[in-house]
Order: C-alpha cells, then structure tokens, then sequence
C-alpha cells in the first residue's frame, strides 16, 4: 500500500509498490565517481540531481505512449568510489553491474564521469553475445592514454571498443591522431550534421540486434544541457535524439545503457531534468511491450 | 519633466511621464507567490526580476515596429502573498485585477507561480461576455486536485476552464488522468510538434473575439527558458511565440494576460530579459491601433 | 554486512546494519516544506541537503566521545507536501511523529521552515507529560497569526507555547507587539547577549525534566549559518550552542527535537554540515548512557 | 490608509504613509555605481539588494528600542550612472544629495562603490559648519590617484579628507605610501585591534558635534559580510559596530550616513540583510529624540 | 621541449614551443575592462574565463580541418583598466593594438565590453588600407552617445563606422532614433531571419578585400550565449555563425579581430567555451594556407 | 621596467622586475589536483582562484610591517595531474619541487586537495635535515588507508608522519580508530580549544628548528573559510592563526610551506582572499631578516 504522505527520494519517486527490489524489472545504479575529470568537475553529484529531478516527473511519457514505471524501478544505493585510480573503479563497476545482470535485472547506470560506462559495457557484452555499443558523445573518447592512463574518460570509447563494436552519434571535437584512426579504420562516427543527413537508418543498420547505449551527455548541444565539464558548441537537440532512440528501439532490443557526465553545478536544474526524462524514456523504448 | 538623473525602477525604467498611474492605460501588477511549487521554487522572486530587467530593454520594438510604452505603464506595487493556502491568494488576485480592469486598465499580471493566473481569468471571466483563454504551458495543468488542493499550479487550466474555453499550446508532459481526458473531451491541445505542424490559423480560429493570454514560462524550451521549477524538454522557441502572437493579435482583441513561472535563480538572467521582452511585446500586440 | 562497494544516502551515510527500522532507537524525519516563508524561500531543500552532508561527518563524535550511530537511525522518506494551506501540514506532521513516538522512536524533524515544529511538539506534549520547550530562534515567533494564517513560521513559538512552556534563547528580532507581550508576561528569552552574561544554568534551570528542543537556524550567527530565510547580525556561535546544549543534556531529558529552516541555496554547503553535526550531536546527548 | 493587499517595495517596505516624499524626515538615495571597482565587480546591485532585504526586517529595533520608521522614510528612484568617468559622477551625486539636504530631509546614500561618497560627504560639507567624518573601511583609502584617476574607490577618503577631518576604523590593508602618510601626519586610525584596545572613547572624542557616517562595508570582517569588492580578513564584528554606534550617536550629532560596497552576487543574501538593519539602526541612532 | 609535468594558462594551454612571443604569428590580447555596462556587469572576467576554457579545447579543429595552435599563439598579460572614463582607455588599447600591429603580429583582442573595439578597429584601421568590419552584434549599438559618454558599449558600432564602413549582422534591438538613421541611410544591418534569407553570399559581398571582425557574443542566441549583459532573444546559432566564418574567410581576407562581452558569471561556463572555440576557429580561418 | 598598461596574472599580480624567474627567491607552484576529494569537490579551482584574487592585495602587509613582494616571487605554471591515481600525482610533485629545491627556491605549493603536501612534506624533508612539520587541519588525516588507497587526502598526516614528526593545530573531527592512536601514542594535537588554552609556546616548543607548514584551509572556523570540501565548525579564527604564525617564525625557520583545500564555488571570493593574503603573509615571516 502507498502511504501518500511521504514523497520517496528514489527514481521517478515511486512508492514501495513499485519501487522494491524484489518486483523491480530495472534497477538504477548511481555511481557518483568524477576522479579523472579533465575538464571542470562535479559529474559525481549527477546521480543525485538526476534522482532528484526524476520525482519532478510526470509518469505517463507522452512520448511513447505509457508509463514505464509500472515495470517496476529500483534505485540502487550510490556506489562508494575506489580512490586508488580508475582501474579499481571500472573493475568495481563491472562487477557490480555483472550481479544485477546475473540476477536477471535490466541495469541502467548513472554516472558520474564516462569512464563508468567502461564497466558497464564489460558486464554486457561477457554475458549478451553479439553485443553492439551506439554511443552518443561529443568527442571520439578515443585516445589510448590520456594524463598517464589507460581509464582517463577521454579513453572510454577506446575502451569500450576492446568489448564490442560502437556506432557513434554527435562527434564533433577530436584530436589529430583520434581524427586520423577514424578515417583509416572507416570508424562508424556520425557528426549531428551527418546524422541529420542520414537520418535514422543507416545508424539503426550497422547496430547489432543487442545494443548497449552509452550516453554521455555533452553529445546535446550546451542549450540542452550545459551541464557537462567539457561541453562543445553545435550539438544535438533533444527531438533529434527521441527519434533516434525510438527508431534504434523499433529495430533492435536495447539491453541496458547508461547516462554520464551530468555536473549539476555547472548548468540550470533543467538538464537534471532532461537528464531525468531521457533515462525514463529509454527504459519505455527498451522494455516496452 | 524627466529628470535624466534617475533611473526609476518600474517596468520598462518609465519616467513619470509615462509610468504615472493616471495617465497610464496599461497597469503591471506583480503577484510573487509560489505556495504550491511542487518542483523547484523561487517564482516568488519572478516579479522584481523582470521588472529589473526590463529596464535594459531598447522600447522601440523592432519586431512590431512601436513603441508600447507610450501607452503609460504604470507598475503597482507586489501584491502581498496569503499564507493560509492558495484558495483565499486566488481570490485576493480577483478582487484586484477586478478593481484595477472597473477603472478601465489593461492589467499585465506577472507571476508567480501559474495559480495566480486563475485569479486573473477569473476576473476578465466576469466583465468581458464570450472571453476565451490562449494557454502557454507544457504541462496539462488538468487535474481536479494535486497535493490535496484543487488550487494547485497543476491544476491551473482545470479551474481557468471552469471560467472559459481554453485552446492550449506547448504541452508534452501529462498525468494518464489528463492525456484521458483529453482525448475524451477532444479538448484543443497543441504540442509544439502539433503546433509546428498546423501553423497559426487553426489556434486563432479556436479562440473567441476577445482573448486572454496565460502564459506559463515552461512552454518554452528550456534552451530558452531554463528558470522554471518544471522545465520540460523539447519546448517551444522564441520565434515560434512571436508568430503565433501576432498572428493571434491580428485576428483577435487580446483584452487581458499574465506571464508566471518565472523562477530566477534556476536559470540564466537571459530568462528574465526574455520574459521582459514578452510582456513588452503583447502590451504593444494588444493595444495597438 | 555491509557491502562497502555502496555509500548509503541516509543521515550518517549508515550500511544496514545500522540504518535498518527495527534496530534503529531514532528515526530521522524529513520534511521538506516552506509555504509560509515570508523571506527568502528554499528551506525545502534542508532536509537533502542536510542528509548528504551527514554522510561527509566521520562518526566518532570528539565533543562527546562517542558514536551515536551505534544506536541505530533509521531515515524516513521525505514527507509529502500539503499545498492547501499549513494546518493541514501541522496535522499531517503531528500524525507521523505521534505515530513514531508511538512506535517507540526517538524521532528528529528536519525542515523545512519553522513551522514543521508545532505538529511535533504537539505530538511530543500529548504524550510526555510535564513536557517543556528548549527554543534557539533569532525571532520571538509569538504573532498570533501573520499574513492570514496563524500557522505562519513567524507563528510557531506562539503556537508551541499553546502546548507546553517555552523557553527561547537566540531572540534579537521582534516586532513591537511581540516586544510588549514578552515583558508584560515576563516570558523567559535570552539574547545572546543575555545568554552570555547568564550561562547555561537558569536557562536548564527553566526548563522541566523533559525537553524538547526546536532549533530555528537562524538563533545561529550568520557567519555560523547564512542559509536562512531570515537572517539575523549577532546571534550565537557553534562552542557556545554546543556547551548550553550540553549543560542542558547532563540535568534533563531530551526527548525529541528539530532542526529547521536550513534553505541550502542561500549560503555555503558549509551551513548544511553543521546543521549535520548538530543534529549528530543532539542526538548523541540525547541517548547516550 | 494601508493597502494591506500589497508589499511596497520601498526601504523597509513601508506604506504610504510612512513612505510619502512629503511626510518622510529620511531619503535614502540608491546609487548603483560601481565604474570604477578594481577588485571584483557588483556592487551597482547594491542598493536594490539593500532595499529588498529591508523588506524582511521587523521594524521595532529591539538594539536601541524604538521604531525609526515612524519618522518616515522616502526611497528615491536609483541614481542613472554617468558613463564618462567617476568625477562627473561625483558631481551629480553632490548636486542630488545637496538638493534634499536643502529640502531639509536627512539623507541616506546607498552605494555602489565607496566612491559615491565623495559626493555625499561634500554636500554635508558645504552645509554643515565644522562637520567631521567617521569613517568606517578596512582599507586607507588614502591614494591621490589609482588607475589613473584622483576619483578611483581607492582614494575616497583622501578626497573626503579634503572637505572635513576624517577618523577611521577598522584598518587592516594599506600601500606602504599610505602608511607612510598616516604616520607622519599622525591621521587618526583604527585598526580592529586598537579599536578594541581603545573602546568608542576616543573615537567619539577626535569628532566633531556634527557627524557625518561613511560605512564602507568591507570594515566588517568577511564572516559578516562577505560580499565586496574587496574583503580583508580580521575585521570588525556586528556587535562592536554596533557599540561604536551606540557610543557616537550618544555624543554627537550624526548629519547624514551613506552605506557602500555590498555586492550582492559575491555573498550570501545575509550580507544584504545585515546591511539593510546597519542602515535602519544608523538612521534610528541619529533621529531618536 | 615541454615538459608534460605542466599545463600552462595561456591561450589553447600551449607548452612554450608554441606559445613564445617571438615564434607565435598570433597575439591574444586580454582586456579585462566594464566600466561602461549599462545592463548587467561582469564582462572584465570574460578574458581570463575564455583563456581557462581554451585550455579544455581538442586542437585539431574538425570544422576546418587543421591545427591552427602551429602558428604559434602568444598571450599577453591583460591589460589595466583606466578608470578615469572609457576615452582613455579606448586611447590605450589603441596604443597596444598597434604596436603589436607595427611588430607583425596578427591581433586578437578579448573583451571586455563591446568599447574595446574601437581602440582595436581604430589600430587597423590606421594601418590598413581600405578595412571594412564586419560586426556580429544583437543591438544597432549606433548611439551618438549613452550615459553622457561618446565611449559607451551601445556607441561602439557608431564610433567604429567613423574608422571603417560596418556590415552588421545579427541586428534584433534598437532604439527609435537609430533604426530611423538604419532606414535613413540604408546601413547594411542584416537582422537573424534576414540573414538566413539571404545567405552569406550578399553579406561577403559588401565587404571590403580586408575584413576586421568585431564580435559581440550577444549576436548568438541566449541558448547559445546566455552570458552576456544584455542579452536578446531570437538570436544566431553556432552553426549559422560558423557558415557565415567560413563563407567570409573563403573570399576575403581577415586581418583582426575581437570577441567581446562574455560575463560568465551570467551563464553556465559552456558559454566560455564556446566562446574559446569560436576565437581558435577564427584564427584558424583567417591564416590558414 | 615595468609597463603600467599591463596587471599581470601571477601571484601578487608583479611585474618582471618581481616576478622573473631568475631574480625571485620564492617560487609557487599550483597544483590543481582534487582526484580523491571524498566530500564536495573543486579543489582543482583553489591555485588559480588564490592567484587571482592575490592580484587585489595590497602589498605592504601591515601584519608585518614589510614588503615580501620584494624578495621576488615567481608563478610557475599548474602541474598537469596525473589520473592514473594519486601515488604517481604525489611522486610528481615530490619531483618537481625538489628540483626547485635544489636550485635554491623557497616552495610553496598551492593546492589542490591536502594530498599534495605528501610529496611538497617528502621533497623538504629529503633535503632538511630535523625537519618537523606544523600542520593546521580539522582532521586527524590520520588513517592508513581510505577510500582504498593509502594517498587519499584522509592519510595525507599519516603519511607525512612517515617522513617528518608533526604538530597539528585544528583538530576536532576524527574518528574512533584515529582517535584512539592520538591517544596511545600521545601525539600532539591540538584542538581550537586546547590552542587556546595553552597558547603559543609549547606548540613552538614541540618544533625544529626547521618547520614546513602544511595549511588545509578546514582548520579555520567555516566563518572564515566555508570553501573547503569536508568544513567544520568550531575552528581557528584569523586573528588567532597570524599570532600562531608570528609566533612560530621568530623562534623557528620556515623552510617551505603549502596552502591546500580551497574549493572556491563552495563558498564566497572572501575566502581565495584570505587564502591569498595567508600566502603572502607565510611568505613574509619564512623570509623576513
């Protein structure tokens, strides 16, 4: 039974009904970890802003038509973070995220910085075979290193790359040597310019039939979210990115995913909502019927 | 005689000449309440931001080509807030739009939270025969009660409708309750993909003769209007308004409106020019000759 | 066992083992509500912010060396707000805390504005008899009633006093009628000023065997806590709270309290932590053997 | 009669009729003038920040036990600025503030940078013989000249030391060239440190019968108002100004006062409340019968 | 050699290699100076905002393909302010510009208020033959004089047209006096909607072989630049002002150039970024081989 | 010679003549490092936001009576950080500091989170034989590990134990384990209060003859610095913290010295003020003759 008089600070604020683990179809994991920020900092507050915002939610989405949270969502508590260095931290999350996997949830991971999604990736693809990565993001993430490591957020595409094959939407900053592997390898990397010329299918055709999403929010544009510590001008609006979501969920099955790089200090609380909206969004296109 | 040694502090820096309560034909009145905000607060402090900001405005308007302030605006003091519940606020709102509309001003209500816009309509309910109400909102504002009153900011176009018909445009947030009864109802809503798409003409041709204008600021896209406690993504943009109000304008008397929401410490001080800018061009819509 | 690979967000940041309900002996309860603030508004942000900032505090608490954690706290959802008016709130936080009480907890209120208090002193007074009020508060609170309501925050220690003896130190704010009644009945208030000169003694000396301590932030200096909606120059400094608390701790019982009218956007997170270790604190005098 | 249904926002949000020009004894003049700010900027939001907070005091001083208010209190529109260059802007402000003082109304200036009490402090000059200065500033404030102009904040009290004798408090930053000067011309100065050594006493004693108050508020430390130009640590607390106050307006006859520097954006809203009480007590201290 | 130990705080945080005066062909000016902004202030910290957020750029540029930071890019110290009234100062940058101008350096200043760029097209203008500027700007900027001063930020664009011819895009605010002089004397100003009309072509067109852009960040839209003082809605956005950029560069010859107004305290730091970006892609248009 | 047109953006804000490298006898070296911050974060911001505000001292320090400027002080640029996890971070600065070291500068290390000092504490100590160390904090930072690394700013005093004896002042928050080692191995601590009580002299008496002082910033009261990430209340005040100083520099060397912990946008400019001129004073009571 709900007892209207409490307002719980969970995901979408659902009362226990659906917000228990037990019945939850999804869990939500927020991993405030914000250690090798390159740019300004304050990714480790956006699980917190995003859950936040997320009460603020009306739970019927318009925008396909249902409610998501009748699935059952339950929010994790905030993983602590590993000081040592990003390896321990990416292992940590791996292992955190293979549980849930194992115990037959549908993970969504909040970051905190991108390197999180290094982590998540592993989990899915050593446990869904064929596996395909479609990652939003501004920057290729590419480097092999960045300030003296392997695990730096400016690797984490690089990374991910080692685990499954990635398909990237809203690149539109990189540096000479990411830019040349591109091109020498035909890497799949759509600029918003390109996107929008392409439309929607050809991005859904080179995706495998079990897409991970990883999405780091600086691929919006900073009018959508300036919320980010290395935002860059002239990216994705929000319509765009709902047709895209929707037209990858129509063709593909999307078996978890992640939203990374809010830091709520450096924005209006708008982008926590954005942030908020499009995580529940994603989880009606996964799991709907 | 304006002395050029001050610069006063009302809406749009007038001098006596034309801020003067007697001479002026159009009165500003700022309402700073927000009682009921269930998401973020603070539209309490909307009035005094874009009174201030007004004063940066250039008062030729380009995009009609006059000066409104000629008309006289005169800026009343802040109405004093009701702290026993937004019930009595309403009607205290009534009673002195009612007064200022007998002694024959056009009265600009600034929120606030939108609650106060009942208070508004109610009054323009009353004096003008067949009024009808153009409503800005991303939400559907319908629920007959939320979080125990039926006064609630969520249930502001609920009770406006309970005065008048009421054609809303900029929605894309709803309970299951509200999108039902929608479609019951076939009551005229208006996305902003809806609105895109069916142009000016079909909203004017829903509305009556005589207008009123609500407008609450989160029918905006936050990109444009970040400083709202509700902020919704994929949102109206600022020449989209323009056209549909001077499109409005040129079809029907507009006799009456308030713009609210305005909350603005969650956002950049551009939301308050913008909202500034707003008032001061449908002051110059509606009584142009 | 706790799973060091998470960080709770409850007060104290406590694994299971300690924040579980059955084991707790307190229950944290956070009410994040500010309808009537007549001043600067965002007190319904205390209660968060308070809660993420206890998780910062090491646990071992030198000023009174000891753990308080060990007794169990267990944090309650936050309470949902009742927008139609503040006696409808009072009841509802009457209702909760009596119902805690009932069950056996040592329940602690957070707010949210000060009005949150006469709901849980009044819960307190019907069920501990011979009870008294310890209030820290820069304002007298005694109107009857302010801006329309007599559950105005500017009303509360007036409402308190309906329940059971107060006694207020922190007072350097007041109207005149407030002024008059304060000597007319020689009501016991201590400026800091008159704090200082006092002591600790006539004021525990004042009180019952059973206190209740309510704590308007704003009896704090605002160099202690600027975070308030009305701030006062000259009030007390943490070593001097600290020691009446204490003094009070070691001759009565504290059987319940609150701290209110932290609105975190209005100063340094700074103010958040203290109002953590003054809430860890009391606790801590409260119970410990 | 009062209007109860509004909130003027006037200094210390006063009704008509305490606030009418014709009735008021007390003008406070706003200044938003801050051309010239060498260390951070804002302090042109001063005055609006003062006069807001205002609104939140209660109006019977408990500090000197009266109700300043009752001698009625006239807020003048905000002083337009002079771009051209600070003497200019001196000069309008000595022409404004000579104009009311020939009125007969006390004058209240609210800064803006210190700057503008140059042109204060002369008007009170040509019309008050034998007139001294209490100055109050942690900085000499002694330069001839400072980025290239004799009308830089940093030599206002050079320029002020040109029309009346100046005693100063709260010291604690200076040029070695000030130095220098303060120590072969024996100037009287205060630091915090020798003001607490040497009590009011002294102080009172080096001034004239007739008074003129200059309040740059970074004579405070930063704890209490952090928000200036220009903040020094180790300044004056609330409760000492307050005696010095006290202690001056007992012996002497205090002629007019202006209160400068807050710049609102670089503290908390605290630092406005306390300047907007400093104001109210000063004009109670020098008008009480 | 760099040494990888270190991240300068220059412009692009170039090591020495790059960034000594005597190998760099480009010299970044900062000017940190607003003592004329009339709307709201802080555009002094724009410099040293943009400089920090260069620092998080990728440098090899995608959008034109090259790695502009080869030519080398030396910053300068930034410049003092001159408080003595705004003609001084525009005197000193002149000085400045030019002497950099006179030892073969290509110029790029960084406001600062839009005025510094009469000091800076006055340099050019002297030096080169037959320079029209082209100027981004949100506002006619065409009055005589502002505030009692020929130099203020809202003459800049008339004092720079009496150096060279202006062709002004991005025109939404004017005064009636100068939208009469535009009509008058058919000035080419191209307001957002007629620029998309009419496309680059016509606006490269009225340019002279040598072009001097001064850029007023509040020509973008507030959802690109909310960081501005003055800010208008209905603005251009990143992708139109790269277009134009590349359109511009491709048929005429840029010699110099500023980016002016950014006040980040008004907008999340995205904007400084942007800002950043815009002022590397600049350089890279104009000197590219 | 120095060229008045320009204000420099290193330390103090020198010229050449000042700051070059070759002619200062101090350098400081910012370190912009917050990877292991485990409350709020933004220590990265502390050396530029101390540079910065270092600009607007004066800088004759009337505390001491001198001009430390003089000896010359040079700004090195920031150290890159190395994300790889905070041991290589601490074995880059003990490198780069004991380079300076060995060509004869005075360091000081601007932090940054309080882990830095650990390599600045093992550069000193390499090269000064008997060196003892003075350290101010709120916290024991006593544990062996946390957060799951033995270099978390949590450790920073055990490990700088490791190299050199420590006296701390400061202290009031630790916990159990922390607590109970003090005690065993009675090392000495002192709390504000204790400093208080016992003065000077036996804290002086328990150094060498040669000191490095290591300042987290949280050991002054949150009134005076709130802008750290993990605050407590109870603290060191200004006036108290100089005498200490003064105090330690006449009867000891000071060979080098850190500043660590200001996390600017956690708390007002006031603070990176104080931080500033503490740098300067340090630097003038090490070097006096």
């Amino acid at each position: 039974m709900t007892d209207e008089r409490f307002w719980p600070r969970n995901f979408a604020a659902l009362p226990d009904e659906y917000a228990a683990y037990e019945r939850a179809r999804v869990v939500v994991l927020p991993v405030p970890y914000d250690s090798t920020a390159s740019g300004w900092v304050g990714s480790r507050e956006g699980p917190a802003a995003i859950i936040e915002a997320s009460g603020n939610m009306e739970l019927y989405d318009i925008g396909i038509g249902g409610e998501p949270y009748r699935l059952g969502i339950h929010t994790l508590p905030e993983m602590a973070f590993h000081a040592g260095g990003p390896e321990a931290m990416v292992e940590r999350i791996e292992e955190v995220v293979g549980e849930q996997l194992d115990g037959g949830k549908f993970v969504v991971t909040l970051g905190g910085e991108h390197t999180v999604a290094v982590g998540a990736v592993r989990a899915h693809a050593k446990r869904v075979p064929g596996l395909s990565v479609l990652a939003f993001d501004a920057h290729a993430d590419l480097r092999d290193s960045y300030m003296d490591t392997p695990y730096s957020h400016a690797c984490t595409l690089r990374r991910a790359r080692e685990s499954a094959p990635v398909v990237q939407v809203g690149l539109r900053s990189a540096e000479r040597e990411e830019h040349d592997l591109i091109r020498e390898r035909d890497l799949p990397f759509y600029s918003p310019q390109e996107f929008r010329a392409a439309g929607a299918e050809p991005i859904a055709g080179q995706l495998s039939d079990s897409v991970y999403i990883t999405f780091d929010l600086d691929a919006f544009d900073p009018s959508q979210v300036a919320a980010v510590g290395t935002p860059e001008p002239g990216g994705l609006l929000w319509d765009e990115v709902s047709e895209l979501l929707a037209a990858v969920a129509s063709r593909r099955r999307i078996v978890g995913f992640d939203v990374t790089e809010l830091a709520p200090s450096l924005g209006p609380r708008a982008n926590a909502q954005l942030a908020a909206k499009l995580t529940y969004r994603i989880i009606g296109l996964a799991l709907r019927e």
